[in-house]
C-alpha cells in the first residue's frame, strides 16, 4: 500500500455526497420503516417510488425507495458545484476511459451517471429541485429526528485501487484508513463537505454497498430510536451498536430496513475541512478501531451487502481479518 | 418563624401527591396543548372531560380537565397506601375541626374531600382504576416525553401556618425553605413520595395554586418542547426558563396553559426518603435561590396564579419581596 | 413459585439500602478506578481503608473499600428509619432464628449485622455520620458524576427461598421478577426506596454478590465513561452494555473494579411507592427481558460474583437457563 | 439594501475561522478561565502568553490571550488552503487598496495582516504548527467539552459595506441575515467553512468584536457550564442565555471572559457546503430571530464589544432598533 497525493488541482469540485436510490419489494414495509420508525420526510410517493429526505434538507429527497422484484442499489448519488462542473467531469472521465452516460433523473435539472472503474454506480448533479426545509418546524421531529444524509459506504475487493480511483480521479481526501499487518490498505474514509466522510471503502466482495448513513444531533436520539426499534417490531433489524467508533470518533448505530439494507445512524465526528490535515492511519487488527468500547461487530457486518444492480460481484481475495464477534 | 418537628406519628400514611383537576374553557384547546404538544396520554374523554396521565403511570389519570365557564382548580389530589388510611385521616382531621367529606369520583373507590384550614381542597384516595403502563411502548413518547406528575406548588398568605399544617397534620416532610431576612418561612417545599416535594407553598395571595409540574427524563426533552412550543403557536405560553433551580436544583421550565393555568416541567432533583434528611434553608434574597444561574423570574411568577372554585381569595401581608425581573 | 403477600405490617422500617463493603487488594488502584475513573468523592482515606460517596450523599460513604489479601464482599448495608427500628428487627430476627449480632463499624451509631438464611451478610443502621452533600458543587462533578448508590444485586441457588425472606421477613416490596417456563422463580426485583430496587437476586451460584449500582442523571454521563474507561486503559472492565433492560426499563452499563467486583452504571427507572404496584412477570427466555434492544449478556455476566467473606458458597441446581451470547 | 451575487471566482481560497487574539489583563484569571472552567486544552504558555485550543484541533491554538495593560482584539486569524494563497490575496487586496502587510506570528509560517476598510484587524495563515489532537483523549474533556473554534461575530456602523467586503472580495458566503423594515442590511451570518458562519456582523458601534465562539457536542454540555459558572464565582459572567437562536437554529450561551470579552457557546447548526443554498431573510424585529423561544437579549448584549487594538470606533447610525429587554 502507499498513500497517493491528494489533488486538489481537478477541473471539478464534487460538494458532497447526497443521495442513495434503493430498489425494495414493499413499498408500505419500507414507508413503515423510514417514516415512522425512523422519522424521515416523505417529500413525495408516486405509484412506485417513495422519495425522502432529514429535518434540515432542502434538497428534494436524500433517499430514493423505488419498488422492484429484488432489492438492489440503483444508484448512490453525488451533488456537484455547478452545471459546467458536470462538463468538466464528464471530460475527465473520458480521458481516463471511465463510462459516463447522461441520464434523465426525477427532480434533477442533468444527472451525469458513471460507473467506477470498480462497479459502482454513481450520479453526479448539479441542482435537485428545491423543497422547504423542515428544521424549525419542531413538531416534524419524529422517530430518531434525522437531520442530513452523511455518507456511503461500499465493499470492494479492490481497496487500494478503489481508494486511489476516488482521491486522484475525483477528488476526494483521505481522513482515515486502516491496513493490515502487511500494510496492505483495507478500509478509507474519504471526505468532500468537511467532515470524515462522504464516502468510504471497506474489504469485502463487491462492489457492493455497505451502508448508507444518516447524521443525527445527538446519542440520546439514538437511543430513542432503539428504544422505538425494539418495542414496534424491529428488534431483528438492530445489527450493531450502539458504540463508539474509534474510526471517525463518530456515535454509531447499524440497522437494517425491511430488505436488509444496512443504515448507519451516526453522530458527532470532526472538522476536517483543512487541506493538511494528516489522515490518521489504524492497525486492522486493533480492536478499538471498530468500537472505542471493545466490542467486535459481528459476522454479518463484515459479510452482508446490498449489490448494484445488474453488477456482478467480485470475491474478496485479501487473507487478512478483522475481529469478528463469533 | 420556627421550624416544627416532623410528625413521624400519624395514624395514617400519604404516600404522594397524584392528580390535579382544572376547570378550562375549551376542551379542544386543551386537548391540543396537553396531548399534541406536551404528549400526555389521553386515558379518556367524555363530553365534557379529558382525563390524562404520563407515561408511566399506572393510574387513570393525573390530569383531569373539566369543561367550565371559568378556568380555576376543581381539587389537588393525594394517594394514601390503603382505605383504612382515608378513615383514619378522617378522623384525625375531624378531631382538629378540619372540614372534611366523603365524596364520588369517576375511577377513584373512596374518595375523601378535604378544605385545608387555609382553603386549598385537597382530594385523598387509596384505590384507582389502574390502566396500561405506557413506559415500555417508545412509540407513544411523543413531545417532552412526559413520565409521571411530580407535584403541587400553591400560594398562600400564611405561609408558616400553612407549612406547619401539612408537616405536622398530614405528615409531609420538610427538604427546602426560604425565609426573609426577619426569619418567616416564606416558601417551604415537602415531600411524602421521596423526592423533593409532592407540595410546596410560597408567600402570595391565597389560596391558589401556582402550578402543578410533570417530571420529564432529561434536560434534553425540555428543550425539544420548547422548540416545539416556539414553532407552533405557543411562544407566548413559555413564561420563565429553562434553568436550574437553586431550592431543589432541578432543571426546570414553567409554561402557561390555553387557561393559563401553569405547569412546570422538571427534572433531577434529589432522593429525600431518609428521616434525618437535614432541610437546607434559603434566604429569600439569595439570587441564586430562584435560578442558580441568576436570572430572576419574572413578575407575572410571582403573581399569577389559579383560584381554587368557590375560594375566596386573601392577600398577602408579608413585606419581604424576592428578587423580580423587572 | 407463589408470588407472595407484601408484608406492611412488620414493626421496622428499611429505608433504603445505603453501602458495600468491598475487600480489595490494592487501595491505589481501587482509587484510581473510583475516584479518578467513576468519579466518586473520597470522603476519607486511612491506611486501610477508602471511603466513598455519590455526589448528592450526605452519608458519610456508600462505598468501603479495604485492604485484603482477597478480594470479597464484607458486608451490604440497609439504613432503618429510626434507632428503636434497630432494636425492632433484631427482636423479630431474633424470633425466627436468624443469626444477629450488634458489630462496631466507624461512622455508624450502632449496626445490627444480620446473615441471612442463605448466607448473605447484611448490616442496618440507623444513623451515620454526615458530610455535605456536593450536589451544588458542579466543580466537583467527574468522570460519570456518580449521584447515588441505587441497588444490590445478588445470586442465589434459592430464588424462591431469598425473595420470601426478603419481601416476608424483612418487608422488602416486589417490583419486577422473571420466572423460569416451568414456573419457577428465577429473578426478582424488590425495593424500600421507591424506585424498582434496592436488591435483586438472580439464580445462580451463592451466596455472592452480581453487583453494586450507582444512579447518574442521563444515558450520556454513562457513554462518556465508556470513553474514558476506553481511553485509559479499562476497556477490558467493560463487561456488558450499555442498554436498555426490559426489566426496570432503566438505561445501563457493567463494568468491573481492579479486582472484579461488578458495578452496574444505572439511570432511568420509574416510581414505586405505591403499595398497589403490580408487579411485572417476565418470561426468564424472553430476549428483551435483559436487553430491551436484544442483545444477550455474556456468560461471565451469569457466572461471575463477588463472594462473601467467609461464606461457603452452594452450587445452583435451577436447569432453566437465560440466553446467553456465545 | 440589496444582497450581493456570491463570488465563486476568487484566485483564493480562505477555508476557514482559525483563532482570536486577545489582549487580556491578568493571565491568571484568564487560564482559570478558559482552562479552568470552560475546559480549554493550553498548549503552551510563555511569559506573557496563553495558547489555548480545543480538543478536536490539531492546529497549535485557537485562542491567544496575550497580558496587556488594557483588553482588547489583536487580531482575528484565518487559514486558507495553500500558501500560494496567500500570494494571491495580496494580490487582491493590493488592487482594490486594501491595507496588507507580512507578519511574524508565533506557530505560523507566513502570516499576512491585512485591515479591512472598515477596520477590522484580520489575519491570513496557510500552514500553523500542528500538535496532537485530544479527541480520543477523553480524560481531557472537562468543563464543556471545548471541541473546536466556530466562528466571530463583529459589530460595524456599516452593515451593507462589510457584508458586501466579505462577500465579493474574500468569498464568504451569506447563509441568514436580518434587515430592518425598510430593507437596510442590519446583521448578515457568512460561512467559507459548510456551517452556519466563520464571520457574522452586527450593526452597532464598530469596528469592534462582538464575540467569538466555540462549539461544544450538546447542549448538555452548555447546561453544564452553566452549573459549574454559577457555583464558582462566574454567576456575574452569564450574560445571555441558555436558548435556541432562530437565525442559526443553534443552541446557545453568552459568557464574558474576565477582561469582558463576550464568548459564545455553540452546537447544532446545519449543512451549508452547497453554492445554491438560499440566504435565509429574517426581519430585525420578528422576536423569534433572536431567540426562537421568545426571550429578548438584554442591552448590554446589543452595546457591549472588545474594540480593535489602535482602532478608532465609529458610531452606528441606523436607526432601527432590535427587541431589547429592558
Amino acid at each position: 500500500m502507499a498513500l497517493v497525493p491528494h489533488n486538489f488541482d481537478l477541473p471539478f469540485n464534487i460538494i458532497r455526497c447526497s443521495h442513495v436510490e434503493y430498489a425494495v419489494t414493499d413499498l408500505d414495509e419500507s414507508h413503515k420503516f423510514y417514516v415512522d420508525i425512523l422519522g424521515l420526510i416523505e417529500t413525495e410517493r408516486t405509484e412506485n417510488t417513495i422519495y425522502l429526505r432529514g429535518l434540515e434538507e432542502q434538497q428534494h429527497h436524500s433517499y430514493i425507495l423505488k419498488k422492484a422484484e429484488e432489492p438492489s442499489v440503483l444508484a448512490v448519488g453525488f451533488k456537484v458545484a455547478f452545471e459546467k462542473d458536470l462538463d468538466a467531469l464528464k471530460t475527465h472521465l473520458d480521458s481516463i476511459n471511465v463510462d459516463t452516460e447522461w441520464v434523465s433523473k426525477y427532480a434533477e435539472d442533468r444527472t451525469l451517471r458513471v460507473v467506477s472503474p470498480q462497479g459502482f454506480i454513481l450520479e453526479f448533479y448539479a441542482r435537485m429541485k428545491k423543497v422547504p426545509q423542515k428544521l424549525r418546524e419542531y413538531k416534524a421531529y419524529q422517530g430518531m429526528h434525522p437531520q442530513r444524509f452523511d455518507h456511503f459506504n461500499v465493499f470492494t475487493p479492490n481497496a487500494q485501487e478503489t481508494y486511489e480511483f476516488f482521491v486522484s480521479q475525483l477528488g476526494f481526501r483521505l481522513t482515515e484508513y486502516s491496513t493490515t499487518e502487511k500494510g496492505e490498505m483495507w478500509a478509507a474514509w474519504m471526505h468532500r463537505k468537511g467532515n470524515v466522510h462522504d464516502m468510504a471503502l471497506t474489504n469485502g466482495d463487491g462492489p457492493r454497498l455497505h451502508h448508507s448513513a444518516i447524521w443525527v444531533p445527538t446519542a440520546l436520539n439514538i437511543i430513542h430510536l432503539l428504544d422505538v426499534m425494539s418495542t414496534t417490531g424491529y428488534v431483528n433489524n438492530i445489527e450493531r451498536g450502539p458504540g463508539r467508533h474509534g474510526v471517525s470518533n463518530a456515535f454509531f448505530l447499524y440497522i437494517l430496513d425491511p430488505d436488509g439494507h444496512r443504515i448507519e445512524i451516526y453522530t458527532c465526528d470532526y472538522l476536517t475541512v483543512d487541506p493538511d490535515l494528516e489522515p490518521l492511519g489504524w492497525d486492522l487488527r486493533d480492536p478499538q478501531r471498530q468500537t472505542l468500547w471493545g466490542a467486535p461487530a459481528p459476522r454479518s457486518w463484515f459479510e452482508n451487502g446490498s449489490t448494484f444492480i445488474n453488477t456482478k460481484v467480485k470475491k474478496a481475495t485479501m487473507k487478512a481479518r478483522p475481529i469478528i464477534a463469533d
